[in-house]
């Protein structure tokens, strides 16, 4: 059995972002030289989410506004986790929605993905540098 | 270690609808070989989940009610997506309640699971071919 | 391949509840001996949920208010799986919200987890015995 394990790091600059990470993870996927096995890629952190969707701003767009709606930013204090001097707990609920890893197969050393599947990183309480963790199993 | 590689083909004939496809993956763990592992079952569209639930059909109504409540179809104008000429921004949200993919433990050759756990595919954005991939690795 | 299979058992004394499982699953870890490989670890039950989060009294508080918020309990005739003569059909759609399980990747021998994150087990129908998976693949 073959592994690989990297670190990826980020600082989004603003309190939310979506990044694609795909070709970061396909070379990483080349770097294991696994041909058959699985691929996961989680955050490291619980207010940020790596999740699959297409690579379409107003998706983008449209994942924000529902986020916002389903668990809102403010009265912050509205929240017992911003008592301990925080203002994210907004952003642990929204990572729930979506989600913390996703498993991908590896087939023939490739990523074995839909059409439109790209990975996005979430960031959700941004302004702070951040890990995302890939481990690669097979052979 | 061994592995094996399916992707299954779906047509569902209205723009929702969930299908039972334990069977059918049971099958696969059979025909891999595998005694000790993991397989995944991921959608590989971004409009269909695959999730584990009872198969009970108040439940799948339960879910179908409270997916349109939280993600509505309706008005389509209403999302930044559906500029791109698709209507189908909401099956993008309730597709992420829902997620993507499900990783099930293999155990003495046999999908390791609760007495009521079952596999079903979710169609959020009917009426195309879509494909669902399972992804067997063990030994 | 090594791997490891054991199932853990949980009795919440109240309908919900959060418990930190994190010890038990490092120790299975180091049960199994593998040094890279792959955690799973899911529910059984299609009212529970594991999970990586905080442990932060105020977070469970607010998660705990917002699940009820976007999947009350009552009233209980609004679902048709209460049909069945069940009282817990938000039990499931909740569960939903927060997973079915995580896969956590083994680095060196230990979980390989960021500075905060931590396995829950999530009951959303408790007083009965339920169980949690805990399957080991690797090297």
């Amino acid at each position: 059995m073959k592994s690989l394990t990297e670190h990826l790091w980020f600082e989004v600059p603003a309190r939310r972002g979506f990044l694609n990470i795909t070709p970061t993870v396909e070379a990483l996927v080349l770097k294991s030289g696994v041909q058959e096995g699985l691929c996961l890629v989680n955050a490291m952190h619980i207010t940020a989410s790596v999740f699959i969707k297409d690579d379409e701003g107003g998706l983008h767009h449209d994942y924000d506004v529902w986020l916002e709606k389903l668990a809102p930013h403010k009265p912050t204090r509205h929240y017992h986790h911003n008592r301990t001097g925080e203002d994210n707990a907004d952003a642990h609920l929204k990572r729930q929605i979506m989600g913390r890893e996703v498993v991908i197969a590896i087939t023939k050393a490739r990523l074995d993905f839909g059409p439109w599947e790209q990975i996005f990183y979430g960031e959700f309480d941004g302004r702070r540098r951040k890990r995302v963790l890939v481990k690669i199993i097979g052979e």
